[in-house]
């Protein structure tokens, strides 16, 4: 099953030539959950071949600029190019009324269902649970609420071994029950355990969003053994005390996070204009946990 | 006298790949001034050298999203670049309830004066009037109210024959009255005529922005003469019952207006997502005002 994440904006409030706000397209399964729209999402989605009509969920972290600016220029144009399937937003409860007063005075009704689930930003709280994938926000430590989201997929039926069953008669309706994990007995009483049958699926994978942060075990407890943790760094670790007044993450400390929830991999973002290269953030943060990468535009992270 | 307008962004509502909303920034005697901030309007001032920080004048034509979804952003980075001199916005006057909203769920308080002067979408109006340019809105027809902007240069001072002047015994405090057109007596009683000791200005140079509107007599007038025009021409001939349905123009009107208003040049813009070259829109209006140009990102005209 497909899961994987791709980046479409890493940069913080203030953008910089080729490196746009935050934003993310994640592919479960080939559905598609956008997570943010900082300024520009649609032409980043346009440039790396993500197709807007596709999204069905959309996730906003908080209410910076450069995390949900796009989001308007988006629905607008899911209306103009005709979509009639609903798109859920989950967001900050004020994320509605900014919406609804630009459509008020742009005289825009939007042709689709647009439906909204407002996060509370204090608890952990279920915020989809279908066929594939939970996902979950994560209260983080901002400036203003601000929530992260956790991705878990769902464990997925046991697979038949094909070359095997064919050699017993299995009636086909009784597939389901072998991918569930049952034995089965034939007609001659003969016992086949279910592992001779089948073969365990994939282990599920979760993916860990934290933007933005301060760098607070709260949460940690919540993301532990994560296989991929996108985590803002904002800074690098000399500029701790600035993190600290911005409510953001250091390299370092981003890196700290993994450790001590010991995740898999972890990807950094959110950087700050001042730096024009990334290699100092990437190396301080691989200074303590080298399966570090850095969110690049374009860049897609199988998970 | 720097007069001079640079595209940075030509597409109408739905963006296209490499096409930016609509977005154009003056220069005008070192001085900047920005038509409209459609979504992604830093990115492009940061790809084509315009310096956000030195604009002080931004017009904002109309509440649809693709002419101002870019501003909130905008301000937001020249808060947090330290900006501390005053900008002054021309709009619709309920951008200021969606901007204020914006920064209040953001908890953003600007660091510098937004001064506010709202639009009176119904009668033209002088909006700037300094030592280089007038400038007046111009009312258009458009699904909502919008204006477009007028920008006149003010006829400058006439110039110094700096070598007939240095052979005569002429007091430097007299130069200004010479540029203004007097005539010089010397001490001995001889009179110089003015237009021996100066010569003309440049010819004032005036720019007419366009977007967005139903082809409409009504401003003709206004725009009469202009040296560069720039029309929205949204469609081309073939679709003009969409054209007159939104509120738009075809290329081919576009020309036309060119044509009735005796502009020295056209430039067309506003693109519909529908038209991934635009050789044909260009071919349109040229069949009629041959002298025309496409609005095209990064594209600097002279006035």
């Amino acid at each position: 099953m497909k899961f994987e994440v791709t980046i479409l904006g890493s940069s913080s409030a203030t953008p910089i030539f080729n490196r746009n706000p935050t934003s993310q397209a994640l592919n479960i399964n080939e559905r598609l959950y956008l997570i943010d729209c900082g300024e520009g999402t649609q032409q980043q989605m346009l440039r790396f071949d993500i197709k807007a009509s596709r999204i069905d969920y959309i996730f906003i972290s908080h209410l910076h600029g450069d995390h949900y600016l796009g989001l308007v220029g988006l629905l607008s144009s899911l209306h103009l190019n005709g979509r009639t399937k609903p798109l859920h937003i989950f967001c900050p409860a004020p994320l509605k009324e900014i919406i609804d007063l630009q459509f008020k005075y742009s005289e825009t009704t939007i042709q689709y269902p647009l439906e909204y689930t407002f996060i509370d930003p204090t608890q952990p709280t279920k915020l989809v649970d279908n066929q594939d994938i939970i996902i979950e926000s994560i209260p983080l430590d901002h400036r203003i609420p601000c929530t992260g989201f956790l991705f878990r997929q769902k464990k997925r039926l046991r697979k038949l071994i094909k070359d095997k069953i064919e050699t017993i008669d299995i009636p086909v309706e009784y597939y389901s029950r072998l991918k569930k994990g049952e034995d089965f007995t034939d007609s001659n009483g003969k016992l086949y355990k279910n592992d001779e049958l089948t073969l365990d699926s994939e282990r599920p994978k979760a993916y860990a969003y934290c933007s933005d942060t301060l760098f607070n075990e709260a949460y940690f407890n919540q993301i532990s053994g994560v296989d991929l943790l996108y985590h803002e760094a904002t800074f690098l670790h000399n500029m701790v005390d600035r993190a600290v007044e911005t409510h953001h993450t250091t390299a370092l400390q981003a890196a700290e996070v993994a450790a001590r929830v010991k995740a898999r991999k972890l990807v950094i973002g959110h950087f700050s204009a001042r730096y024009k290269a990334l290699t100092e953030l990437l190396d301080e943060a691989r200074s303590i946990f080298s399966e570090t990468e850095l969110a690049i535009e374009g860049k897609t992270f199988v998970i």
